[in-house]
């Protein structure tokens, strides 16, 4: 029977509000449970809820589950996924350095990834989200599209799922443009896979709160700018970032 | 006497994941209610939870409150917004059609605007968000920095405060990294302003989910993307975006 979701409210929530942004982590192993319509319909709702410009709502959803384009635009996106990984692993250097050690966080993360990209075919859905340019591009035209994808990966971590968010479609834009009938003014922001995590939501790594807070100007530490007891760092990541923080 | 925050858990949540979701409304009017350092810490750590491209973080966050500098900066900010707005007004018609009629959408977001760019320096806390580059800018570069917004929103909604994401730094960028010292590589992604609310969050009106969420291909509506009961749905905004979706 079908269900008239236009008269069902969205689920109730189990998990707290800070609670979920301090421990939604990027989910890239599925169990291979499909998501309900009305939890799909939930997680998209809440997409459309981010703020944008002047709320003019420049993003718009495809999502890729079983339809005859999906299927095609699926292989697409594996083939496109495997070769940015395969550039990405190796410009990276990703198997160097700790990355020559099993077990070390470098290496854990290369497994995942290689099984990320090797089973994309299969994930549950994928979520092809894309940006309608009203003007030129300026560098905070992302302002109008990234906040819905974050909250879209919320929603689906709030229903019990999890996802990431990844710019793995680069190598097949035009294709995806050509298959799927996407506008030319209409820029492929972040592909989302979404699915039942095989894993677990919990702490995520980050750099230490004093590292990248500031107050009254830039590099001026602060006192309250401290993480709470519990806190998880990390060193892993290509280097460039974080670990260094230039001066004017 | 000093808190010492490294030892003090997060506060406890009060609002559902989901439902914070769904509800966090943009909010530019504010009390002159302070923020305990202790939720201040609470927000950015949220903020710096977000995910980002192999978790390279390039996110940097100057909070500008009662220092010197900080100071000169909101003065160059609230003259920066002043112009901004002005500029928004006349060109995206605000005084025109619905406009000129008292108590339209239109005309009470035109209020609104201006109340929140008039009273701009004595917002409670404002939050430049800096992107810091390692590599030339694509229009995806977005994709690291504004989840990050988008969390820090939701965290100082999860406390009881609100805020907005705006563009008003843009008449003073250069007069900004000048003063504070900000690295030619940051860019300045956003500017937030957070404050206890004067009015209240709640339902945000956004397009109708059907015009928004595709399935298979551009522009193909699908059964489950329905609103649920008691969705609020707006035709205010700017022309040129969700009222009107091109084909390919």
């Amino acid at each position: 029977m079908l269900e008239d979701l236009s008269q069902q409210p969205l689920p109730a929530d189990t998990v707290g509000l800070l609670e979920g942004l301090i421990s939604t982590r990027a989910i890239r192993r599925y169990t291979g449970e499909d998501i309900p319509d009305a939890d799909l319909r939930a997680i998209l709702f809440a997409a459309t809820r981010a703020p944008s410009g002047s709320n003019r709502q420049p993003t718009r959803y495809i999502v890729l589950r079983h339809g005859p384009k999906a299927q095609a635009a699926r292989r697409l996106l594996g083939e496109s996924a495997r070769r940015v990984w395969l550039g990405k692993r190796e410009g990276d250097q990703y198997d160097k350095g700790s990355g020559s050690r099993s077990g070390s966080p470098k290496t854990r993360m290369a497994a995942t990834m290689t099984n990320y990209v090797e089973h994309y075919e299969s994930v549950p859905v994928v979520i092809l989200v894309c940006h309608l340019r009203y003007r030129q591009p300026v560098p905070s035209e992302g302002g109008n599209v990234y906040p819905a994808c974050q909250n879209l990966l919320l929603a689906a971590r709030a229903l019990g799922y999890g996802g990431v968010m990844t710019g793995f479609h680069g190598f097949a834009e035009a294709e995806l443009h050509e298959l799927l009938g996407i506008p030319e003014q209409a820029f492929i922001a972040s592909t989302i896979t979404l699915g039942r995590p095989a894993g677990h939501h919990g702490p995520v790594r980050r750099a230490p709160l004093a590292g990248v807070v500031y107050e009254d100007e830039w590099g001026a530490s602060t006192p309250w700018a401290v993480d709470p007891p519990g806190a998880r760092h990390t060193s892993a990541g290509p280097p460039g970032t974080w670990q260094k923080t230039p001066e004017a």
